[in-house]
Order: structure tokens, then C-alpha cells, then sequence
């Protein structure tokens, strides 16, 4: 962060990288695309905002979380990382079926299963998807 | 989209509801705080940019996705939806773990299986997760 090389939000922003820039530490300039989406889909000002309410700790977490969605949001526009979770979900479905299968096939042979079992749908209880494909 | 019952949109933004108002067929008058978290997070004007680059059938589940990932950024200010994705990727190894586990059992036991298996970590190849957690 020095002078000579202004981090890549700064410069992003056209404006003066002065010691203690929130941005400096989590937009590196060999970086560019990492702040340019994340401008893009959040705004400069709203991720100002969001990192000033954190605790410095917690800041370069968020950062990476805002750039993960940011690229996925500008790769595709219309789902977002929204379609990762919509997929995760169908196959966290998919593979708890096919183990309950599975256990139920070792069960019938009189053979325990290796593993505890857990019970199904934790996820949808957890995170409340709502319906995105009508 | 009368003028009598402005969009949530228009109302949050104090403006007038006109006809053919771009937020006004996905921000009804009463879920306020839909457009309330998807102003916080993304702002409005990004979200105006965002939907007039899609074509008119994609925008409601554009909307849908960005009400879903504005919910979770403002419930967890650090991880966002993201944190759902890192816990949907756990459970999908997981269970692929305790499926791969059963499937040896029963072909230990000269059971033919009853899914016919998938490949492991396909999840990783499509979404490329960056490491969140340090």
C-alpha cells in the first residue's frame, strides 16, 4: 500500500490510496477482476459500508465471500451462486437417497452399516430455498 | 402497478410508481422487506443495470436469486449464501464418503448396488470454490 503502487480498488476508483485504506488489504493490485466485480455487482460504497460494520478479523472472509458471489452474479446473471446452491441441494437429495438405498439393501442382508446415518432434508431446514424455477 | 399502490421499490425509493416501472411486477407492495435487503446489499441502481441487461422472461428468478443472496448477506454479514455453498459442498463429501462406504460393504459381500455411483468431487470441478476459512 504504498504510494508507487495503489491497490487495485483505488485504482479501480481513480482516487488516492492513503495508509489505511479498508480496501488495500483485500484487493490487491495484481488483482484486478477481484474488485472490478466486486464494484459491479455490490458498489464500492455498500461494501465500504459492509466492511466498516465488521471487526477487522472478519473482513478479509468477507471479502472473499463478496467476490465469490460477484463472480459467480457476473458469470451468470440471472441465478448467481444461487444456481451452486439450487444444484448442491439436488445433489445432497440425489446422494442421501442413493445411501438410504444403500443401507437398506445392507440392512436386509443383516449387515450394519458403516456409517451412523443421518437424517435427510437438514439442509432445506436450514437454509429455507425458496422455489427459483417455476 | 396503480398509482395508488406503488411498487415496494418505488415506495422505498419515495418515487413515483410509473407504468411499465422495471421493479414494479417483482416487488409488490406487500413484501417491503424484499427490495429493502436488495437495495442494502446490491443498491438499486446495480440492480436496474442488472435486470435491463437480461430479457424480460429471466427477471423474476434474476430477482428471486438476488432477494435470495441479499436475505443471507444481511443475515450473516461475513459469509452470505456463501457459507450455505461451503456446507452444501461438506455434506455432498460426506455422503459421498458414507455412499462409497456402503457401496464397498455390499460389494464386499458380492451385492450388486442398487445407484449405479457417481464420480466423486464433481462439485469442486464445476463451482472451484475458493478456500474461505484460513
Amino acid at each position: 500500500n504504498s504510494y508507487n503502487s495503489p491497490c487495485a480498488a483505488c485504482k479501480f476508483l481513480r482516487r488516492k490510496c492513503m495508509p489505511g485504506c479498508i480496501f488495500a488489504p483485500y484487493f490487491p493490485p495484481e488483482e484486478p477482476h477481484k474488485f472490478a466485480n466486486v464494484h459491479k455487482i455490490f458498489g464500492a460504497s455498500n461494501v465500504t459500508k459492509l466492511l466498516n460494520e465488521l471487526l477487522p478479523h472478519q473482513r478479509e472472509d468477507a471479502v472473499n465471500s463478496l467476490a465469490y458471489e460477484a463472480e459467480a452474479r457476473v458469470r451468470d446473471p440471472v441465478y448467481g451462486c444461487v444456481g451452486a446452491i439450487s444444484y448442491l441441494q439436488r445433489q445432497v437429495h440425489r446422494l442421501q437417497k442413493e445411501l438410504d438405498a444403500a443401507n437398506a439393501d445392507l440392512a436386509h442382508y443383516g449387515l450394519s452399516t458403516s456409517a451412523g446415518g443421518t437424517p435427510g432434508n437438514v439442509v432445506d431446514l436450514v437454509f429455507q430455498p425458496q422455489p427459483l424455477q417455476s
